[in-house]
């Protein structure tokens, strides 16, 4: 599907301009001051390809913290490292609950639903920081090798912050641990699981960083593996059912991507054997999911006629 | 995609026999007598695509009890007749619950999870008796034309067997009438609902049935619009996070395809802009749907590389 | 304890009239039109002793609907029909969920938490509907005997409301019987429950009526048992836990008697080896509850010392 | 209700032979090493009276670990320090839930449903951690205060093991913090709860440290007032809605009297303005209470007509 994007990177400039008062109807996060601060007008949008090109439009070389974007990198090392036996400990199906709910954590005897939620990706860091010497710097590592630049930097002030203000998460690791799912110690998992969500990237670095999901597994940069097919067909899939928190339905609906969003404003949608698209804008919806970012990647997807549905 | 499908006939024979045994390691539902006693050693699949060909091996000309496949077809014809009034009714996220679960329905005050639920289901089939004079008769036309072929039938035993038997379904519809949300009286819903799950199709009739889905909405043999592009894509987006009961993170996972299942044993899965795939073998997995049926499919999507999400 | 009323005669009457006012600051029923009619003003009370006094001040002998407070005397004729194996189809604990959820309900199988909740009381319904010949009849027989006044009768115009909003409680029935919990057709167990629920009396019949509970299961104005003495205790229990709807905590904490409320307005209270306080006002509070009525009941029971946790 | 115990004390002996095998029926408690080690036989049974006699039989003078039963004393101690402002941050309705269910808490934002479940006396922990400079030497004080007796000591062995099998409590006490109704560090609210968990007293002790609750708040050994007459009554009302985990209902509807009971075998039952009961074995039947324990309790409240509901 090799195809010239020049005109669309004028189309991008237009989407984005046609978003420029819509952040509005969004809210930043403000869980935690650190993303409280952000600016809300900040947008950027950026596409790359299979093919080796990659246009942008607005800020999108702008750094911004990736929160749970960083679920799926975390996932693809804890598939690489301890391979099927993963999915003893979890399970691949939607949530129906939201991301942060210990209800159905309690139900399911510790096991949970999917690495999107946060009890899954909690899960994956026990996974990490007990399989790697120091799952955090090759945490980092990892997402330096698929931005290809040593830039990609954790926010010690977001650390700090998520730190300071992670009782939830912490009861989501405890109550695994009392099922006897989580090996590590809980402050080593939630350092690893803070830091991964602390790591900020820009779009054009992010819509880079996936593309080995819509190539195969293969990264067309390096040529190298980053996982195997199936496991990127398998991440596709988790990331269709349940990437987008609570509307992850109607994402699917109206949209018809394999996406995964942040709290930061980011969202991911990975289009198979095309690219990767990234949109970033602060300001969220009530699901938790970015205005401005939805909106670009529906416009996008509409343009472009790339929904894996039709 | 047009492709010879000669071939393709003798690898379904191949696979089929490879199934031979496999039957076995399921149960037959058993939850009402009619279904009960089907012979559990019936299997059947059929292919058809939307250039007009169609293939099958085994019982694929065998009439089964189509049950909750049913759910798509009455979700079409509401789809049709109420527009998008129908999602301030019904929502299209996963559910992340039993499929008869009364719980989640009253968490979210009556308005059903999605149209794969049987409360989402039930509530479909509220419309439906709302705003057809005789929504039964409406129904097994629409099959009939659907399929090509007078002979879609309603099985009265098993219908009366249903009736009989679905103490569980008129709670659900009561709960949703108490929030408001079912209009009809509730033995009209609960009739239409069993006439819908008693209807009997062959794989063939199926398969061939559901083209529209794979054709964006069109049926190839009759050229006619059986729903809008859009819908066809939206319904898809339902099936493949939703269609397979708790088994549907399981099934994108390994599979990625829209599907849908029903108790009686059958299994189709939409191929967008390919065609249609039924399998058909009555031994259910604990999740309730056919081991043989999801097999021969996961079997056929692998050989044929047939995935969305690659 | 025998004791001279006459001067609790004028203590009652102080009381109702401090309550003049607090009657607004509840709201009447209005899931029922029937209900919605009453004059929020109206207000009695009522005390009877097991020695054979009675006194009242108010409205204490105007006739309203007992609602819930039925449950008591549903209770007693199955307890008396089908002995301890009543407790095999129910529980004695208290729920700690609204008074007609459902999601309990589920999660226990079909097994009511307890007899003072819409699900149990439909359970008491189905063995009544099931063990009699006419069991409305019955009631009313057994109602007005205890009341010693063949003027009781039942509002046919609170019937038939209860009768059109009664979706819910369908709900519950046909789950449990979903569950094999009911025995009886559901047309059946909603007409005697709602009869039930329809029966009017006045704060001075239903002390008078309850007396038995304050005296070992036996009447003391006939000397005939209504149930064994060790029936009366748990009515007794099973009243201190979960007569209140989810107040009845807190009720047990600042009164501490045994107390059944409906959302009619009334409540009773049993004081073991004394007596029965009936108190009615129409507007409920939140947890639907009189609000004069508990104010009334707590001021009594404090200013005559009467908790049984001292 | 002056009485002569000597006849009573032949009587506890005789019910105590009774159950002299019943308490195969049971199982230690295993979840933590130091509980399960203990002599499956060994049983004791006290009763002190608020006119200071005491009487037992068995192994009444045998410490073993209070467990939940020191519930009570943490719940005196925080009503004693901040008065009503407790209830503003936990609630007195029975639960309907297991005792350390994360699930209620979840639902209701954070509020413990009441003080004799796992988070209710985490809680009251928090408010004694933040309120008292050494809130475990002060907690230990007030039992040897109660018990008239400075043998009244913290097992370590117990109190280290609670400590390494504590996830849930941890989960809890987390998930409590993330609704900003924990204001202590976890830890030290873990390390108080654990301390009084671990606390060991004698059959003889218990019945005697806790009579201030049946004689209105006095302490009759040393005639001061431990707490106010109606904040006896209330954790009276506590003890009979909530104090025997989920089988709170079926103890009231049998027994008739505020109880508590601890998974170290411990049992204690207040009869008001009589005295104080405390029953001693080990094994545990499934819902956490003793076997024996019930039993003989069940037998004295029988013998001597000590139900509060008749």
């Amino acid at each position: 599907m090799k195809q010239d994007l020049t005109d669309l990177r004028e189309k991008l400039q237009a989407l984005l301009s046609e978003q420029h008062m819509q952040y509005q109807q969004g809210k930043v996060a403000d869980y935690i001051p650190a993303l409280a601060e952000v600016n809300p007008a900040l947008m950027g949008v950026a596409i790359a390809t299979i093919d080796g090109q990659i246009i942008g439009a607005g800020q999108d070389k702008t750094p911004f913290s990736i929160q749970s974007i960083s679920k799926i990198f975390g996932l693809v090392m804890a598939m690489n490292r301890i391979g099927d036996s993963l999915w003893q400990r979890i399970n691949m199906e939607p949530s129906g609950q939201p991301f942060n709910s210990i209800i159905q954590l309690e139900w399911e005897k510790g096991i949970p639903r999917n690495p999107m939620i946060n009890a899954g990706a909690l899960l994956i860091a026990d996974v990490l920081a007990s399989h790697f010497s120091s799952s955090k710097l090759a945490f980092l590592s990892f997402m330096r090798q698929l931005a290809g630049s040593e830039a990609v930097q954790i926010d010690r002030n977001v650390y700090q912050s998520e730190l300071a203000h992670g009782n939830r998460n912490a009861a989501l690791a405890y109550l695994m641990k009392s099922f006897g799912n989580i090996d590590a110690e809980i402050p080593s998992v939630l350092s690893h699981y803070f830091t991964q969500c602390s790591v900020t990237m820009s779009c054009q670095q992010l819509a880079r960083s996936l593309l080995f999901l819509a190539n195969k597994g293969k990264d067309p940069y390096t040529n190298s593996n980053i996982c195997s097919a199936k496991d990127a067909h398998r991440i596709n899939a988790i990331l269709s059912t349940s990437g987008m928190y609570d509307q992850s339905g109607e994402f699917a609906f109206s949209v018809g991507l394999p996406a995964k969003s942040g709290v930061g404003g980011g969202v991911i949608a990975v289009v198979p054997s095309f690219g990767v698209i990234c949109a970033w804008s602060p300001p969220l919806n009530p699901y938790g999911n970015s205005v401005v970012g939805i909106n670009l990647i529906t416009d996008i997807a509409e343009t472009l006629g790339l929904s894996i549905y039709h």
